[in-house]
């Protein structure tokens, strides 16, 4: 537990880098070994690119550094609940376990509105763990949001 | 349905160029009004890319062409039902109609395993009509799968 606290803190710092350049404050880390291998924070409004949230680029970065596209034995840490694509994109990429802060009532796909982890034909099977520094994440997203209005 | 069976000949095309590169033959293309705006067939196996599949680069090259991730007005024709990220993908950006060829029986997430395009709190409806050029589409992968035998 200490182990993914300290690791969502990461993330948690990506998505303040996020948010300082005025993107939805989102961040993710994947995690191999003791190692960080790739780190990202939402790009969508900088790059213009609709698939740029950070889980999907943190996970190309990783497989670049890994050079393999199967990020087998890696966790995906990242601070709000992943949407449609970025569950799939995790399947796709045989991520082992992740570990996510705070529920995305808007367009969570794990567990909020749907469970797209849990459905057997897609074969492959992620550990989930919710929850970590979910307050952190939340208060952030909630300031940034405060500050649109 | 003629200009339907003409952009999904074009998204065919690329399913071909996939193959050719030992790529899972599957291919997309993006229309607003007549005109192509991007085109695209898988690269995970050339890039080393989980996240290649050819709808995520065609919505990425579609976004980079016109200057804004909203691909308002664009319709998206792939030769395979979506996967869950590449459907999460298609609402993120706006797609205002998605046209696919044959059923995805391993990951389709439109209609066959789960229905994503239907969720109503993603708050963005496209127009889904599928079945075209199924056959030659089916093919294809047919082809493709047996040769890896």
């Amino acid at each position: 537990m200490t182990h993914d606290k300290y690791w969502m803190n990461e993330a948690l710092a990506e998505a303040g880098r996020g948010f300082a350049l005025d993107e939805i404050p989102v961040g993710a880390v994947i995690v191999l070994g003791e190692e960080c291998i790739a780190r990202a924070h939402d790009m969508r409004e900088t790059t213009g690119d609709p698939t740029a949230h950070a889980e999907m680029l943190a996970l190309r970065e990783g497989a670049k550094k890994i050079g393999d596209w199967r990020l087998a034995d890696c966790d995906l840490y990242v601070t709000l609940e992943p949407c449609p694509m970025c569950a799939g994109a995790i399947i796709l990429a045989r991520i082992r376990r992740l570990v996510y802060g705070a529920p995305n009532h808007k367009s969570g796909a794990v567990q909020t509105h749907c469970r797209l982890l849990d459905i057997e034909t897609f074969n492959h099977k992620v550990e989930v763990v919710s929850g970590v520094l979910a307050d952190q994440s939340a208060e952030l997203l909630k300031k940034f949001f405060a500050a649109k209005r």
